[in-house]
């Protein structure tokens, strides 16, 4: 009988121990979450911080007796690890059933990320967008508060801002990059963005942080003096390895290295989700994709592994999609900033285009950049902006790179066409056309 | 000076004879269209009806004269072309300017499909849906009549019923298969389907038409009689080979044979769009897709290879998308039936879920179903019902079939989530799971 202990109960752990159940009967499986909940969707906070949606128990996909009763894993909320005794293979925890000590035959580290905490932004009136398990919290202070500032326009910044802004709060987005999601995003596409940005939020790129004044509620920049009554900092996140970093090695992104099997540099102990590391399919190199759907495929390889059903996880493209009100905005890949970087030839075009037929009413712009390899034809990266149907292009895209497609293989991709929703040319195909044009 | 002669002036017509233009500068070029439409959409019909826009004008991507003034083709519009010498490479048409005779080094055909039609439907109320050419006078003589019978369920009967219901018509969709699309939908999704269109139209599946009567005004079937105003037939479409028949060689389909470069049997003619014959990249035999997206590439790797830029078409794999009311329909790759008709062992997997995440309010449906090859673990075909988010994700899966993608490798595609639009397993990750277990 194997003895599986789960160190968090995020996306990444429960996966894992799901899947550990699926194929092993006998399993016995510990999951240790610090929180009351489990399977739990931090990309939700921003939709319930703008009043979408109330019950704070829809943050989790199943509840912890759904994993207890259903698949008959031992799910331990509200309780903490604080020590992991890798050598005796121990793992000890606080919580609500006082201390608990468990030993194990494979540990899986599933402990997530958190976001970076700036020593410069303290006080009361300073918050982070974190853990669904503070939503509840954090809701009721923000309503309360008129103007607020946001440190960082990246996912989180930009989420929170759009939410924020629809609730009819003053919102300072004040981002150190010349634009949102810099991070993700070349500049033409970048520019699409900020505009549409700044017509609801005050929108202060280029203007770096420096440090708030009276418990959050000035904010100094390197440009100006902010009076608010309230600080989000959304800086970035970092993944949660505190309580491994001197036993478990790490990789070059700062979290868990690990193989294909997302094994770590121990034979008994797996990490994954937004703690672990993986490999970028494009660039061959250490990547670290702190995404949900990445995280659950993790563990289910992690899972599969444990159970003894041999299962690799291939790597990371860096698919990331979000939404600024009518705006999608999604990339997949490299951009061309990160291709050149990386020492590719890139090519990169952007087209704009619109959704539907010219006959049909309705139709909504999209921008769809494509970044090529120029060297082998290869598609490297996309990146879409648009009103509707932009999350499956992006798909297609990850699709085509995923599996290293020219852009002329890429061009005889059939895609559908129907006039209420799309082009006879559809955008992505008048965009891999145009990078024909420079083969 | 290479000379040019197009016969047929949609989609692949005006594709093939821009691209030989783009990279030809001398080139000289004429297409003879017997409709006063030039790039034409016949797809955008049933819109027209619905009364979703009024100028037909919109039907063309360009008018004649952007061709004839920006890309100097000589199009001669309202022009039949009578008889093609292969012999002596010599074109005869007739039309507006009279008897006009042509001479080629290059012949592109571009004839396109026209519907068939049925001898046992006759009379001043019997319509087709066939030419924008012709929609106006359609739509005139439709809009007058109140109940309607459409013979057939394949899309131009299903989107048509959609049109006429919208405009308050009482529709009888009488269909000789068991549910509506059977040639592209498997059995469980076509019962989804049914179902849907049953709420708005007569839907009359498993039931054959045997004639009208009355000029149209009555429909006889081997189950009843219907009295209505008015009978459209959609029984299918053919490719216009007539004037060629005899010279070019036909493939299987009945459509013209091609090759890779799009060219016929004879070394100097060329076929293109709804008139030419291609290969089925999952089968590898014959296929005939005659959808406007294809016709484009299609015409475009004519005009290539004809202007000396060597390109190859890889084939179809038979993507198809469709619309009634609120659902989106698609198709690519073969179903669970056309896999096993073609000899292989195929595991077939359907999945229901929603569009957004639990929390996010206004989730709608969406059912996937995935056909996989048993022997190689490939994915053969998708098929999608859905409200919202369909299209790109049958796009993706053209994109893995193409590439020939097992249901493991297609599995680790990294989609992309966003709680708005999608969940963090998305629908076709769930579908794609499911395969893999059969594995």
């Amino acid at each position: 009988m194997k003895r599986v202990v789960v160190i968090g109960g995020g996306a990444a752990g429960m996966s894992a121990s799901s899947r550990v159940r699926r194929l092993d009967e006998t399993a016995e499986i510990t999951v240790f979450e610090a929180t009351d909940m489990v399977s739990h969707a931090p990309c939700g906070i921003p939709y319930y911080i703008e009043g979408l949606f109330d019950d704070v128990r829809l943050f989790m996909t199943y509840d912890p007796d759904f994993f207890r009763t259903k698949r008959r894993i031992n799910v331990l909320t509200e309780t903490r690890v604080t020590e992991v005794d890798l050598k005796s293979r121990v793992v000890r925890a606080e919580g609500r059933h006082g201390i608990v000590v468990a030993e194990y035959d494979y540990l899986i580290i599933a402990t997530g990320a958190s976001p970076k905490v700036l020593d410069t932004a303290k006080g009361d009136r300073v918050f982070y967008v974190h853990h669904p398990a503070e939503a509840k919290e954090l809701r009721e202070k923000l309503w309360s508060l008129n103007r607020i500032a946001i440190i960082g326009a990246g996912i989180t910044g930009l989420e929170t801002a759009e939410a924020l802004a629809a609730k009819g709060k003053k919102v300072y987005l004040i981002h150190r990059g010349p634009y949102p999601l810099n991070k993700y995003l070349d500049e033409d596409m970048g520019k699409i963005l900020a505009e549409r940005v700044s017509r609801s939020v005050e929108f202060r790129p280029n203007e770096s942080f420096e440090r708030t004044e009276s418990e959050g509620r000035v904010v100094l920049t390197d440009k100006g003096k902010y009076e608010v009554d309230g600080t989000i900092v959304a800086v970035g996140i970092k993944p949660n390895v505190e309580l491994f970093e001197d036993y478990v090695k790490l990789g070059l992104t700062g979290a868990i290295e690990t193989n294909h099997y997302m094994r770590t540099n121990l034979r008994e102990v797996y990490a994954a989700g937004d703690v672990a590391e993986s490999i970028n399919l494009v660039t061959g190199r250490p990547d670290w994709q702190p995404f949900a759907p990445v995280a659950n495929k993790m563990g289910f390889v992690a899972g599969s592994n444990i159970a003894g059903h041999e299962m690799r996880f291939p790597g990371v493209v860096g698919t990331m999609i979000t939404k600024f009100e009518n705006y999608f905005i999604a990339k997949t890949g490299l951009t061309e900033k990160e291709a050149r970087a990386y020492g590719f030839r890139p090519f990169a075009t952007t087209i704009s285009s619109k959704t539907r037929a010219r006959y049909y009413p309705g139709a909504k712009d999209i921008h769809v950049r494509l970044v090529m390899d120029e060297a082998t034809g290869r598609i490297l990266g996309g990146q879409i902006i648009g009103e509707e149907e932009v999350l499956g292009r992006i798909d297609a895209i990850a699709a085509m790179i995923q599996k290293g497609m020219t852009a002329e293989e890429a061009f005889f991709v059939e895609m559908g066409y129907l006039p209420a929703i799309s082009r006879v040319w559809d955008p992505l195909i008048v965009a891999i056309r145009q990078l024909l044009k420079a083969e």
